[in-house]
């Protein structure tokens, strides 16, 4: 399956060597939510480190730990569509986060909607009878 | 540090081999994100294999492979407080899960506040100036 098809279709295809690939990149990593602490949206999923946990404090911007590229990725620093940070919060069990943010500029996901403005966050699609297809407003 | 202090302490101390542990389990597991799809509440996250999502369709359940005791886990099955499936969402690249959920009985952490309930979610600390403090409510 290629990536639009991965991204833009409506075969579900989980990709579940993922957390083997993580584990891999050698790195201590935890799973890091981001969701916007106004509209209450799970943007993205990534992982963090203890120097993306140190650099999401010390610059205010959601980091995580790249582990396609193995390293540091602070989301949308370039482009200026960063998620500024509200809130950082920690589970029971102490080996996940919840960044709580604020977007700023363009949407959270990497793709794009058919209106061709960036997607708010990754979950735009959802399971239905064993296909996927999108959630009104995301398409 | 013990569980209690894991839990209800106010000192950070994230177990970054999580994700490493997680790998270990011998299973294709992807992170799934379990959140009220009333209240936009982050509730707890988890690990889904292929059994656990079809579990999860199946019953309409919210259910996760639970990655210490490496079996299927259909949260609150037995005690009666599952998450009702209001729907799975899937993200971009097709390797993490969004339940959205509806909580039946009482909360999805395992913890209990200060006024013995159990809390509704897990994310009930957060991370400022080096320690943790107690979301508002959340006690």
């Amino acid at each position: 399956m290629d990536h639009h098809q991965l991204e833009e279709g409506t075969q579900l295809a989980l990709d579940y060597t993922k957390l083997q690939k993580v584990a891999e990149c050698d790195e201590g990593l935890v799973p890091a939510v981001a969701q916007d602490a106004d509209t209450g949206e799970v943007l993205i999923v990534g992982y963090a480190n203890e120097l993306a946990l140190k650099t999401t404090i010390d610059q205010g911007m959601a980091t995580f730990w790249s582990t396609s590229r193995d390293e540091l990725w602070i989301k949308g620093k370039t482009s200026g569509d960063y998620l500024e940070i509200v809130e950082v919060c920690v589970n029971c069990e102490q080996n996940s986060l919840l960044y709580r943010v604020r977007p700023k500029g363009a949407g959270a996901c990497h793709t794009k909607g058919t209106n061709g403005s960036a997607r708010s966050g990754c979950y735009y699609r959802v399971l239905e009878d064993g296909s996927l297809s999108f959630r009104k407003g995301m398409e």
